[in-house]
């Protein structure tokens, strides 16, 4: 057995950044940019008033100053003109701020008559105009890679970009094996159970920015597993689920073996999750989860995600545990790191009575693992516990 | 103006749940179930072997007991017949336990020679069985509503649902209005910006589960504008974005009076957004949101978020700040609640230095918004402030 950060660091070694691809603006949210970001132009790109109301000099600021009224600027129209001394330019929020001008007074500072206006507050320190460039200059980048967030589309959308570079989405098959599996709405027979985690992990694959491909289950049979690994053909990772223990009738290890897995490790030090393959096979990468759900489920939070986020070409990130005190004591851990399903409540960190990893209910109501070092001491009520949320 | 939690129940009073629709498991996740799932069946279906090793009785295992094999239980193929005294039927995990064993003794703990088995060590406490129904029964239920994570999908494949009952997804449309206002990837006049809050929005209105509908942009003029809202029919949100000032050229206010907006509130104490407007048209919602990008995106944190949650059919949830250090002073408060962009770092929370609601090169590089009440006094590095992740 190794441990799951020697583990992790063989499958970060398996995954290389995947070629990149060019994609509209409105498709980028959550994909990884590939290319720093260039702005095609500055922003604001002309000094912009911040405000409604009437751009003038500051020179002619004295309290009470009046001034003729001799155009209007507003958004998407600008005033073509020069203000001189004792005139003033209407303006509104965003619009730009006439040659001459050099500051905007707010409207609500002013009092108009006709084309004149007259100040009727002090000015005060804010000239009211966001300089030209004030926010980012043509050139200016936003630096790959990085995974795109609402916001910086808005900010890629700012800088005049259309399109942007992005690492291509993994492809990812997903072969449940065993003759004990049905697909949800079959009838199974009085040995078999429903296979449930290539749903869950075909979630998790979407929601990090992969594309899941789920094939059709694979029972216990040589040949028809050989099939399914043709079927994966072309896959970036190949993710089998199940099979892949040491009991007589696990035959991943072997068919993959067969068809030329490099295997980089078999077992890993960890809590659920112990039987675990990965290796490369042909263009693919291979992880081989255990068939509990819950196990494939945590080992494929620990290694099935950052190695997606690796071939999106992110640089490896150990997770960040938050800490939270225990709400319950905990007993000593073994040899293995225990991921212990928990849920957050108020004031702390509830692990859950049973940790057996076949349990799906619990697994539902979790939404955060408890992490345990090996041959961590048992912990009492109140201690501080580092967890992932999930 | 009103209060920001006055206007979010105004918004929320708007918002009625969608109709909702069945989808199959595989198109579930991040969709809210809107009517409890119950399970079709126990799981496990059976008592289960937790391990791969060996059923027999309890009863037979005085220290160096032997049994002999008369059969085999896998995954998927149960054994058929009954485990009498002295005999053991060979087993793998997830298999059915034979009737007549209550114990398997796991495969390390035994010696085979042949078709005999004897113990090699204590049996211990733990039988390694999974009773049946031990997860959940038939006619448990995963209750509505809730967003679905990848593990509630798990655990709905395992109760045998092929398919739940969602909320539909809202349908959002967004219009960007403003004469300055041209697409990414055109060349824009010299008063001219580029539309980008549209590209954030549809982001966040995707995350949150809506479907977005991204219209041309509408210039100021009254008929153009009355056609993009026009073109809006059958949303269940429109967003405005821009427009929506007291400027004489924010017809927004203007047209969506003409076409029948009931509207709800016209301006909310926050900083950044201002201008804000609600209500409802016809059998849209209407949010009006100001067109600085900043602002556009933060008061669609805090309404169009909740609104898109309350049609999905969730449940009114005030967000839940975290707490952090701050890292800077911050100033004292105005009379607005204040959203101040800012980034977590090891150790605490820092603001940027600049707050202007304009600059979407910061926004880009938050990841937080610390919640500063109105009339909020100064704080000091160091002191602890609350925030909203992003």
């Amino acid at each position: 057995m190794i441990s799951v950060s020697d583990a992790l660091e063989n499958v970060l070694a398996l995954c290389a950044p995947l070629p990149t691809e060019t994609v509209p603006l409105r498709a980028a949210h959550g994909r990884v940019l590939a290319r720093d970001a260039l702005a095609r132009r500055d922003q604001p790109p002309f000094a912009a008033s911040a405000m409604d109301g009437y751009a003038l000099r500051s020179a002619d600021c004295a309290p009470g100053a009046s001034f003729a009224v001799v155009g209007e600027s507003a958004a998407g129209h600008g005033f073509d003109g020069t203000v001189g001394t004792g005139q003033t330019v209407r303006i509104f929020t965003g619009a730009p701020v006439p040659a001459g001008a050099d500051r905007v007074v707010i409207q609500e500072d002013v009092t108009r008559a006709g084309d004149r206006i007259t100040l009727s507050a002090p000015i005060g320190d804010n000239t009211n105009i966001r300089p030209a460039g004030g926010d980012f200059r043509a050139g200016d980048r936003l630096e790959a890679p990085r995974r795109l967030t609402p916001r910086d589309v808005v900010l890629l959308a700012a800088m005049n970009l259309p399109e942007v570079e992005v690492y291509r989405r993994p492809e990812v098959a997903l072969i449940a094996t065993g003759d004990e599996l049905v697909m949800p709405g079959e009838e199974p027979g009085p040995s078999q159970i429903i296979a449930s985690n290539t749903f869950g992990l075909a979630a998790m694959v979407e929601a990090a920015g992969g594309v899941a491909r789920v094939l059709p289950i694979a029972p216990d049979d040589e040949p028809l597993l050989r099939q399914s690994f043709a079927l994966a053909g072309g896959a970036d990772l190949i993710v089998t689920i199940g099979g892949a223990s040491v009991g007589d009738h696990d035959l991943v290890g072997k068919v993959a073996a067969d068809l030329g897995l490099a295997r980089a490790f078999y077992k890993v030090a960890m809590r659920p999750g112990k039987p675990l393959m990965a290796g490369r096979m042909g263009g693919s990468v291979m992880l081989g989860l255990p068939g509990n759900p819950v196990s494939s489920m945590v080992t494929a939070q620990v290694f099935m995600l950052p190695a997606l986020a690796a071939m999106q070409g992110l640089p490896p990130a150990p997770p960040v545990p938050q800490s939270a005190p225990l709400l319950e004591d905990v007993a000593a851990n073994g040899p293995r790191t225990h991921y212990m399903r928990a849920i957050r409540e108020a004031g702390g960190i509830r692990p859950f009575a049973s940790q057996d990893s076949s349990l799906v209910s619990i697994l539902s109501r979790a939404d955060a693992l408890i992490l345990r070092p090996p041959h961590d001491p048992a912990r009492r009520r109140g201690e501080p516990v580092d967890y992932l949320a999930i």
